[in-house]
């Protein structure tokens, strides 16, 4: 029932991974009145969909807490339980991301050795794609947090983008060693000395993400959503500016028309929908949050994102990789910080 | 002395800096024998110039806090210098960033009733430019420098992009009064108050700088060189899909050449040398920090950046602020943070 166009947007999403992804079926939590006739329109994603009554929804403007306190029957938190219960391998939602964040929180709890969970999302760049994280979760994080934020996004750019040995670098001012707070200069520390098992770049700045200077951008989740948000602000601009230029003149409109399948290709590189699932690395269960704005394609590329961390053991690979990183000599200082 | 290309790129911007603003002249600063041929090729602005001889520069790896030691006989050095002994009515340099802000902290001491210094900067926007602060001179800030970036942010604004009451809003990663830390909420809640003679438009999110949606944009500076630095980022990376889409095929060559003087005036509308000059607001002289990388005409920008602030009486007009701001019943709560 969550984003913008819930839940006809949903329903369409669902059909396009459905068709994608055969084999995979779908739990849908909320207003059966509503869902059933959807359905209805897609006899082919039909036999594929159970849909789980319920009258309660949470809203965009719910607080986190007002949630955690009311909400037990809301389609978002019952969509969780159903992970944490087995009846679901995954929960995907496009509703509210502070109060889906505080229920899988709640209901999910931490994977073992990870302190927080952090809200990793996909970066076009030069060379293809990156991983980002955090991109909002925790507002605040200390070195020992962004060390485990460097293990998590390793381990997922590995398993989504099939990257062997995904580079990762730290988000700073600049590149040198005393650049910026304690906790990035830490959490550098760490990393650099070699003994965790991960390819570490050092310091990225800003312009590094869309560069594609690493795979993996570790961040605190206010700089990563700022940045991230700047970029598609920026993003957003320029497209204006081109529209605005290729109809500026009757000579513009022509060159449109000659360059547009040159162009609907940078659409398409470029395309948020193409980006669009964010996954709450850390939790003991897989949730991925696609954009309350996007359309059906979109939330079906969040539903693939979803599918791919099932199918290739995202959890199991990440308790893993702590495994080799406690019994490692890197450890002491990682509890240390 | 500092920059990439300098000093040739200097004396060329100052070149074109004269040719706009015939009643500036110029102190340069630097090694005579290198600067003394450059200038003879310009006859028209060897007359506005005076060269101060130093053989000793500042580079671009040298620390802050070793320039502060030993670096008295520098060229940056003695440029700051000369703003303090009323020599110049500014400083305009592309050089180490780090080091002309630790040296003008030094020599040119902060304003009264401001406790820290902020590098203020130009965004493109939807509709025109914004300002932006801190964009790198604070790692760390309190609700308390965020409200003094604020004040500041806002007689820039007013002075040197013309707006008579401009906007100001608090970059945070959520609009809702509860999003972020403690030092963007504190600094809201007094901005919001209205008590400060500011047009107060709440917090802004990252995707809001380019959107245009406040004139100012007051941040921390670790995210808010973050932020432009992705933005920028993000800038070349569509510049560069743009690039290889114009020359895919024969068509978009041909489509390229038709839109061509459209598309000029996009990237003359996002072309960063219009944008170079960052301002170190707070300070007791006016100093401008250009890119390093920059060259001739964005020199030239920045030179006209600092003339603006100079003829504008910026200093003084932040001045007043500050006491409207003190005799204000906000001061004391602005005193509390």
């Amino acid at each position: 029932m969550g984003g913008d166009d819930a839940p006809e947007m949903v329903i369409q999403g669902a059909q396009i991974a459905r068709t994608r992804l055969p084999h995979v079926d779908f739990l849908l939590f909320g207003d059966q009145a509503k869902l059933e006739p959807l359905l209805e329109q897609h006899p082919d994603l039909r036999p594929a969909c159970r849909i789980r009554h319920t009258d309660q929804v949470v809203t965009g403007d719910d607080k986190p807490s007002q949630v955690l306190r009311t909400g037990r029957q809301s389609s978002m938190w019952m969509a969780v339980d159903a992970v944490s219960q087995g009846d679901a391998a995954a929960v995907v939602s496009a509703g509210n991301t502070g109060a889906l964040m505080a229920v899988s929180k709640f209901v999910l709890r931490m994977l073992p050795g990870i302190d927080r969970p952090a809200i990793a999302g996909f970066f076009p760049t030069r060379h293809g794609e990156s991983v980002m994280l955090d991109l909002g979760a925790n507002v605040d994080c200390s070195a020992r947090n962004l060390v485990q934020f460097a293990v998590m996004g390793e381990v997922f750019a590995r398993i989504v983008l099939g990257i062997e040995q995904p580079s990762v670098g730290i988000l700073n001012v600049g590149s040198e060693e005393l650049k910026g707070n304690d906790a990035v200069r830490s959490a550098s520390a760490v990393l650099r000395t070699g003994a965790l098992p991960i390819k570490f770049h050092g310091f990225v700045e800003g312009n590094d993400i869309a560069a594609g200077t690493v795979d993996v951008v570790v961040s605190d989740g206010f700089s990563g959503n700022i940045a991230l948000k700047s970029a598609e602000g920026l993003a957003r601009l320029y497209a204006t500016f081109l529209k605005e230029a290729f109809s500026s003149s009757w000579l513009a409109k022509i060159g449109y028309l000659l360059a547009r399948s040159a162009l609907v290709k940078v659409k398409l590189r470029t395309d948020p929908r193409r980006y669009n699932g964010a996954m709450f690395l850390g939790l003991n269960g897989i949730a991925v949050k696609s954009h309350g704005g996007t359309d059906a394609v979109g939330f079906a590329n969040a539903i693939g994102v979803a599918v791919e961390l099932v199918t290739h053991g995202f959890n199991e690979r990440i308790k893993r990789e702590l495994e080799r990183v406690n019994s490692d000599e890197a450890s002491a200082q990682v509890a240390a910080l």
